[in-house]
């Protein structure tokens, strides 16, 4: 069983998940291959038993669960750093506090195609990733156990990603990450202060000054985020006040698959397909409706590796001027490669 | 100039420093080469005038700066993240907070030897680096501009050492970096509650208990940390309470050399030479005194690569139980290698 454990001095919660490594040995290969051998992908159609069983699926009318037909697929991570059986009873060792590691873990396979990217798949199909996703949360929420929805997508080995055929994952947690909760505590100071959401200010001083503006459309902003932490950071935020991803229209999906497309699409160009990072910050489960807070995507190129150091310290350094990365994409012409289909 | 700009939302300061990098191809080349060229490494004796002046050194009796001679020399990094002169008022521009990028940014080479590492230089060498760091040290504290000084160690590329030839880092910084603030005022927060150092608490917890313990010597443990992120994350905390770096006496420094080189070289043995970050978690300048604070080392050897996900997401996964890390450690014997000269 996983275990999750809270530094007693940060507040921090790690999960424990033995059960991915047990010898110092299983650490010494970190150069896996970034190209999974299609021919033995789990995620790639006609391979359905391989995986866990489907949690949920996009079908072709009439096709089967657990074979193939699908256009977007959701199955529990084979090597889940969470289990879903257990209780969140906490306990104390001395200073220490821990609990078991409880939680879901699940893959959004999000196309059967094996060689293709997120950013090449055409609009309709990355608004159905969004519907998939969004059927998780809603789904998720009714677990009373679960505080938090993390929702992300590592591409690239060095970004993470163990498996190339394109996927999303998320994790349900049975507590707000540390992250998470200095961000909304931040965005609730700010409005006692204010007034106001902290990050529709941004919006509206982004938008009137425009230099860090990467690509907008009439519900979705892309920004070069003004203190980011990394190359290219680019923050997508809803133009309409928003605490939590649940709370998205069906109109919205349409025009988030266009500036997700578009800005992954620009990334990919600009930076010849750079490994990245991006994740859903949004409200926990409990205030959907925070006049603070503001649910978001920030999307992480890595493109330097001073990673360690930038970890332990919480201070990072970005060699690019947030301005120029804007104005780089900015100039970036998206013109779907052939490959996009 | 470089700029220091601080996240409106986490109050998170980063560095953005344009003279590293200026156009996206700059990023392409990620995979530098680990072994820097031993004909052309600027930190080899007789290429001394390739680096900065220096600022300090450890020689032979005799031997002039700036030429070979030096057993520890420290220059000035010469791609610096931060600049030694200007000014440290801020400015707004909107909810956005600036200041200049000053701030001091040096190197110190620890051997004149090029292919070796620094566990594996004898203790009395060690000694030497750590006498070379407190000197720079307390000379920084000197600068009334500087609150913060931040000592670390990458060793390896994907740990973010670009040059191999053994060398440490310092930055001296404006400001507290944000997650040395949070440290501390958890740690004030437990003080006021508790009466005591929650690091003591610890050292006193894991002494007794014994199963994450790595190494101990008259002034120094070293554990695996109960809440480790990272697979065979080692802290070294001395016994004593000390808030600050600045306050280890004459009498720890040998200590502390036998301790780093101990861990460091069961790390190497067990883990094949794994890459790995340190960085010296200290007070700031201005609290040299604080009961709550304890100073101490964090050991991040970097064998996973689930990077952004983590960095975003304050949320880490380890596959390995600090306990069995630590027995890992433990059952590693040091014996240094020939070439340990």
């Amino acid at each position: 069983m996983p275990e999750l454990r809270k530094d007693p001095i940060t507040r921090r919660w790690v999960i424990i998940a033995t059960e991915r490594a047990a010898r110092p040995t299983d650490f010494l290969s970190r150069h896996v291959n970034d190209q999974t051998d299609p021919e033995r992908c789990p995620f790639c159609p006609g391979r359905e038993e391989q995986t866990p069983p489907e949690i949920f699926a996009l079908r072709a009318g009439g096709s089967a669960p657990n074979g193939p037909g699908w256009r977007v697929r959701v199955v529990s991570n084979k090597y889940p750093a969470l289990r879903i059986e257990g209780d969140t009873a906490r306990s104390d060792i001395g200073i220490f506090t821990r609990m078991d590691g409880v939680g879901a873990h699940e893959v959004i396979v999000e196309t059967p195609e094996h060689d293709t990217h997120l950013a090449l798949l055409p609009e309709d199909h990355i608004a159905d990733v969004i519907r998939a996703c969004y059927q998780r949360y809603e789904d998720l929420d009714r677990d009373e156990r679960f505080e938090y929805l993390l929702l992300f997508r590592n591409h690239g080995r060095v970004a993470g990603a163990s498996l190339s055929h394109p996927h999303s994952q998320l994790i349900a947690l049975p507590m707000v990450p540390k992250r998470t909760s200095e961000e909304i505590d931040a965005a609730e100071r700010y409005f006692l202060k204010a007034g106001n959401c902290v990050y529709c200010e941004m919006i509206a001083q982004e938008s009137s000054n425009g230099e860090r503006i990467v690509y907008a459309n009439e519900r979705f902003v892309a920004v070069c985020h003004y203190a980011g932490r990394f190359p290219f950071e680019t923050w997508i935020l809803p133009r309409q006040h928003m605490a939590s991803f649940g709370q998205i229209a069906a109109e919205d999906v349409p025009a988030l698959a266009n500036i997700l497309k578009t800005v992954l699409l620009k990334l990919h160009l600009c930076l010849e397909n750079p490994p990245y990072n991006f994740i859903v910050h949004t409200a926990p489960y409990e205030l959907p409706n925070s006049p603070a807070y503001h649910w978001h995507i920030e999307i992480m190129p890595q493109l330097t590796t001073t990673a360690g150091f930038e970890w332990g310290s919480g201070f990072h350094i970005n060699p690019m001027a947030p301005e120029d990365a804007a104005r780089y994409l900015r100039e970036t012409v998206v013109v779907a490669p052939a490959t996009a289909g």
